[in-house]
């Protein structure tokens, strides 16, 4: 059976620049264009050239790419020719091989947004079509609040859609804008459109997730007939964002009846790199990654109830709708208050720790996890804590180091010229190898922790001396620092999850509890460091 | 046109504990609890009694709720009667009104993890069901891997429904277990059970969001039929989480066809409490809200592009597809604040602050929220920090007392009998009508803000010796301390968040943002006394 092609149409770098806190640099654009490239989308648009600096920028110095590089602007205004509109000349100036630009097709914003007759808005349409295909460009029509004006104007909706087709338009994109729309009236408008005129390999799906349907209306317009879905990585966009193409790809490669109908640009190797795609995205911004996120992200595979992760154990297919490796991410059993040995043996084979069913330690790890929960612990992501009590029980924990005491002290005060000012300072006394070493620090500003109170202080004093072991710790950063108040038995105590990366870009995470907040910090410090020399494999 | 009632379920404090990363306390729970009731749901699933101690002490204390309180279990194992499972046996022994069971009815699980007979595990739901309905309890079907099973063998996963159904249970909930199903096999397979004898005023449906279509296979299942939806409050649960009731309410209260066909148990003003419904649910559980959730998120109606924000400023329609107050969200538009003065106006009233129309302070105290909210503040629940802050604008602040220097100490070390005590102590100097007292307080033992660290060690330090003030802070408590990193401008901080009590039970909060955790505890702590000063009407 032939496939037909389905098209991925990525607007990551124009309409992902309108989510709230999103700040695109030229070359975070350029980075984000290469990670689409590899992943094989078809188009990627960069931003409307013209619109603001760093959209200029980036296709002043595009980057060469495999898929359409596209540019995005809007229809000419009336009373002037496309010839004469400098927004429409800004927009192709940037010698995009694909031009995409936005007009209305509700005749309420024909009215209201533009002040111009119904007619004069197809004559914008149409003229500016047909002005980029005699260019020499492929046009691509997006039919702004398509889904709203057909509901109140069927008719004159389905016109505007038929006039760019026919002035040219490769694609017309049907846009639902403000995210409102839901599958039945998707499915139902864009055999609409098809019926009208435009065949369906001609009609591209844009949707917003502003009801949680971005994806189900894409795939219901695809349904009904279109060929080519617009989206963004992670589901970046304006207000809730656009339809997420990291949810779209593996869908349409892995679920029925999709994975026999189409052929996409991505293949079954790319479609291994998408987790990596994302959190990738997620660096390149500074975002955390969701995790939660469909397919990607990392709680994706987690299996935290018991009766699911004993069942897994014997057959992943149990409790899994795909193999997690097909996009390139992983099972994770977290330890809960539910857990059994099953899941515990499941887990430590995941850090590598390779233990016989039966064997006693598996017991004591239990009841101390189980024990530890109870006292306010958590170890649900503190893999690296979970990995040294396992350890420890299993007696293959190498003594490092051991801390003798600390002492920190924060103080706000005025200086010598009346000013207010904070510091903290920190000592902290270690024994390696039976050798006591002290370390000082004091500290006015931010640093790595970006917290320049008694926790980084701590730590500053901590990594600042640590003999044998220091130049494999020196490339440890702290990334995140979480505090939540929880119970430990029947008192309320703090508990603190810690999490690092080193230099190669690896990251852990520990946990401390204490009924004091720099105490639980210490402790999960001091473990994230112990866990750093066991897998550097140190010599105790 | 009469409305059919449609029925809502609520799994946050069941499915939704599976979530990584969140473990509920018994206060959580009922404080959970209480939000659901106020909001409207049908059912309060509440956990499985006899499988965790969280669980077993929630139902031993179950709040009083309007909603059908409902215990979560599984059906009975074979080669036993239903009254001689211990595991039903301690589901029941919770008392509650209503009793869900899951059970298999995909008959590859029933081999594979049960390794029973087909017909053994039909027994099992029979007896399961007969035996909660002979104990005078509505009893619940939750049919595990429903979808997968109907693809696999159809004929008995709707003989595992119809047997369910037959033995009394009041509900057969299908449920998309693995979360892989789209929305055309929901329909379908939910059509069929109906068809094979199960009424749809007696099909519930509970999705995941594995491929993010959890919403739209509700929605699917409801409009095959289904009259009971399934769900978490912001879509917590297993893996990538549970269909998300916070974008479902609104949906089927504000969207057709849902709007004109249902009827649910939420008013249109308990839905005006939807975004702080979901707000307080990530601050019980000290999690960052998702700014881009659909409704709720504070940027769902952020209109960032150029274009759609100038729009918005003639007609909210032209880019909103519903009004931001029917869910209590508010519309963010960058660079206007017009629209936030009347905003500003209401939150000042409902405080007991009356300020003209037009006063000059409220452009004031609108920039100072503003450039302290991009420093890493958040007003959303620190009410009584707001409040000084708009009575330091309009003047009317009174002046307490200043705080001149603190300086606080934690330490680890080892004691003279060679035991490892962690202490903390605090020195504190305020001045009070130009005065100066200086307060000591050391401890080596939690106390009332249950840390025996640094911050509980300021907060003695400072309420110690209040001089003339003394009397009104001795009721003062700490109740409640939540830390978070944040983003302040370019630099990460720490953002405290501290709620006090009352001895009349009142409850208040303030906040602090700083580089420094100690000083940004302090700041609230400051702020929390002040505000108390202020509200008992102290003489400044």
């Amino acid at each position: 059976m032939t496939k037909e092609r389905l098209y991925l149409y990525d607007t990551t770098l124009r309409d992902g620049q309108q989510t709230q806190g999103v700040q695109f640099s030229t070359s975070d654009k350029q980075a984000i264009a290469a990670v689409l490239d590899e992943l094989g989308v078809d188009y990627i648009e960069g931003g409307w050239p013209g619109a603001n600096p760093t959209d200029s920028e980036f296709f002043d110095n595009a980057p060469k790419t495999r898929a359409t590089m596209t540019a995005f602007g809007m229809t000419k205004r009336a009373g002037r020719s496309a010839e004469n509109d400098e927004v429409l000349a800004g927009v192709l100036n940037a010698q995009t091989p694909a031009v995409c630009i936005v007009g209305k097709t509700h005749d309420f914003h024909v009215d209201t947004a533009l002040g111009i007759t119904l007619e004069e808005n197809l004559d914008n349409i149409r003229a500016s079509i047909a002005h980029i295909v005699a260019q020499g460009r492929e046009a691509l029509f997006d039919a702004e609040h398509f889904f709203d004006g057909w509901k109140a104007n069927p008719a004159y909706a389905l016109d505007c859609c038929v006039t760019a087709y026919k002035a040219g338009a490769r694609w017309v994109v049907l846009c639902d804008t403000n995210g409102g729309a839901l599958p039945a009236e998707v499915a139902e408008a864009t055999a609409a459109v098809i019926a009208a005129g435009v065949p369906g390999d001609h009609v591209g799906i844009h949707t917003h997730n502003d009801t949680e349907h971005a994806v189900a209306n894409s795939l219901a317009a695809v349904d009904a007939g279109a060929r080519q879905v617009q989206g963004t990585l992670n589901g970046l966009g304006e207000r809730c964002g656009n339809a997420n193409l990291t949810t779209l790809i593996p869908t349409l490669l892995l679920k029925e009846p999709y994975s026999c109908q189409f052929e996409t640009g991505v293949t079954p190797e790319a479609l291994t790199g998408l987790s990596r795609a994302s959190r990738l995205l997620d660096d390149i911004l500074n975002r955390v990654p969701t995790k939660q996120a469909a397919y990607v992200g990392s709680s994706a595979f987690a299996h935290k109830a018991g009766l699911h992760a004993s069942a897994i154990a014997k057959d992943p297919t149990t409790y899994e709708h795909i193999d997690p490796a097909l996009v390139g991410n992983t099972r994770i059993i977290p330890m809960s208050n539910q857990a059994g040995q099953s899941n515990l043996r499941e887990r430590l084979k995941g850090a590598g720790i390779e233990v016989e069913p039966g064997d006693p330690a598996l017991a004591r790890i239990l009841d101390r996890i189980k024990a530890q929960e109870s006292a306010g612990f958590a170890y649900d992501t503190a893999q690296a804590s979970f990995e040294l009590l396992a350890r420890e029980e299993l007696g293959t924990l190498p003594a490092f180091f051991d801390v003798e005491r600390y002492r920190v002290i924060s103080e706000r005060r005025r200086n010598a010229r009346g000013e207010i000012v904070v510091e903290s300072e920190a000592v902290v006394t270690v024994s390696i190898r039976g050798e006591p070493r002290t370390s000082y620090y004091k500290n006015e500003h931010a640093s790595d922790l970006s917290d320049d109170g008694p926790v980084n202080a701590l730590w500053q004093a901590l990594k600042s001396d640590l003999g044998p072991y220091q130049a494999m710790i020196d490339d440890m950063k702290l990334v995140d620092f979480k505090v939540r108040i929880t119970n430990g038995g029947t008192e309320a105590v703090t508990r603190v999850i810690i999490d690092y990366q080193d230099g190669a870009g690896h990251r852990w995470a520990t946990v401390g509890v204490s009924a004091n907040i720099v105490d639980a910090a210490f402790d999960a410090l001091h473990e994230g460091i112990v866990w750093k020399l066991l897998r550097d494999e140190a010599m105790a």
